[in-house]
């Protein structure tokens, strides 16, 4: 492949085990010589007033200016008057749709084999509205906001991936049956995006028949997508299929071509600093970030060094079973690159 | 046990293959001399304007009477102006409580063993007031209610349940890092009945967390509590678990001590009259309405039958790999009385 000028990329270690994993990520990426030159960004430690979190406006500049970032695990410190971590970023990016594939890894058993799913969440409003309030004493309500244009957005972004990848299914996810209107919204928006993929099987299934095929046969579905709150649920349903979220990635899409990935996982301060963690999932959301920028080698070389490490089973972090140092678990994927 | 007058119920034997798996109810309970006379009520064939629906006003005074009730599957016919029946019911009774145990059953092999868990819905509220409308072309909104009596009705019968089924641990689940003030005062009250069962151990699960850690290792649950639509949710997830809709039991507890058993899977027009349904929901829940009403020796009798006969295996109907019909089935229940 040509020699050509790094991509500068944004890189957020985050909290807890954050730096450990993010070093992991940033050592197999130099070994595969992956042409991207970090951007590291801390949490700040004073509220940021142009973000209303510890987010610095900075930090977001980046990634905007990048296009493209890494996103460790960040634990929104406990107190009032500012905003989630995780929803900042979400916001201010407008990161509209959250990507995680889910896949079994060869040789890590769990109950379930051949788990290849890709949920595809809208990630910007739904009952993440933020809109509550008390109608009367012990009465509250929250607010469920359905749009047609993020409807629109996450369900041309979810066809068009599904196409991209060689997928052949779509399934919405939804309870129309119930909320006819906001899900009902939903549905029709993905059934006017459908329209468009003749070649894409379409179907529409409610949301706690889709969990409980799911526990029986994930082998059922292809791509969900679906809105803001299935999709958390789902989600994290699906990585508990394959082991959990120290083994799925995850990406974030948000307009202009914005793709920030990240491990979904806690920051895990109990082990912290102790050279414990497990950077799969960092890693393979790194993987997601490349294959986003086109480098398809890279990300396949990455991918196929971290699965066979995990297959080969000699070398794994103690949350898999093993007594491997986060840095002997690095240093065996880049002996396998 | 002491000759006394035989108690009403209500039966509505529902659509599809409502009627052959409720005639099975009818032939076990008979057989195993259960002291209830049953008062069929069917679906109407024209809206009653009182309930606004297919059910009829006599039906539902029926449960209101009788005080106890067990229901079959009900396809909601499509078209405008009338509500869901399932709904209507839940309304019309105030049946405030969804009770769904949920177990393994011996020799039904599933991916997962031993498990035994009961989820508790909220029945009432939530995502399911029926409050939406279009804010603007094409942003619509839907109102989630969140009240300090009914969580409180709940959590008291979840506390309650689990002190008098020997239960150890309550779990409420929620979505209150976004949710703050419906799913904060959901919370807020399952904290307050905790404080009056310092003998059950009472936790907060965010519900994506729950769902990841019941596909990991259901065994880390025992009694969960939720609002409406996580409950709608992870029972299914959780009869998915040890087979499906079609093996679990579902019990609806009203106001002034209704209960309203129900099977909570479809109607299956597709098998209905071909005597090939399985009874199991349907009798496993007549035998939860058998527990509220404290015929327990009697509910012991008819539970063991029925998973004597699935454990042995020679008796199964299609839907668990035999090839018994309805009928050949309750007959070896009875046998084994
Ligand atoms: C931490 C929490 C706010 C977040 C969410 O609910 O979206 C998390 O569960 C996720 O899925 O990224
Ligand atoms: C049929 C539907 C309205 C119902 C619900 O959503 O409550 C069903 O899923 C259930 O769990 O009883």
């Amino acid at each position: 492949s040509a020699v050509s000028s790094p991509i500068r990329a944004t890189l957020f270690p985050g909290d807890g085990i954050g730096p450990e994993i993010a070093d992991s990520v940033k050592q197999i990426f130099e070994a595969a010589e992956v042409p991207i030159e970090w951007e590291e960004h801390y949490v700040g430690t004073e509220i940021d007033p142009r973000t209303q979190s510890f987010l610095t406006w900075e930090s977001l500049e980046s990634v905007r200016r990048n296009g493209v970032g890494l996103k460790g695990p960040m634990a929104t410190p406990i107190g009032k008057g500012h905003r989630s971590l995780n929803l900042t970023l979400r916001k201010e990016l407008n990161l509209y749709a959250n990507v995680r594939p889910c896949y079994s890894l060869p040789g890590y058993k769990t109950r379930y084999d051949n788990v290849n799913l890709i949920t595809i969440r809208e990630n910007t409003e739904g009952e993440y509205s933020g809109l509550e309030h008390q109608v009367v004493r012990g009465v509250v309500e929250s607010l469920k906001i359905i749009t047609r244009q993020a409807s629109l957005r996450v369900a041309e972004y979810a066809f068009h991936y599904a196409k991209s990848h060689g997928r052949e299914r779509v399934s919405a996810i939804h309870k129309a049956n119930i909320m006819q209107k906001t899900d009902g919204l939903f549905l029709k928006c993905c059934r006017e995006v459908a329209e468009k993929y003749p070649e894409i099987t379409y179907e529409e299934v409610v949301i706690d028949n889709c969990c409980m095929m799911l526990v029986k046969n994930p082998a059922l579905f292809d791509v969900l997508v679906m809105p803001n709150l299935y999709g958390d649920i789902i989600s994290d349903l699906c990585a508990g299929l394959v082991g959990g979220l120290g083994l799925t990635p995850s990406c974030n899409i948000g307009e202009g071509g914005i793709a920030l990935a990240e491990a979904v996982h806690g920051s895990a301060p109990d082990i912290a600093g102790k050279n414990l963690a497990n950077p799969t999932a960092l890693l393979l959301s790194g993987v997601t970030m490349l294959r986003h920028l086109n480098f398809h080698d890279k990300a396949d070389q990455i991918q196929n060094a971290i699965l066979q490490t995990i297959a080969e089973g000699k070398h794994r972090t103690a949350d898999l079973g093993g007594s491997s140092k986060t840095t002997e678990f690095t240093k065996a994927i880049i002996d396998h690159l």
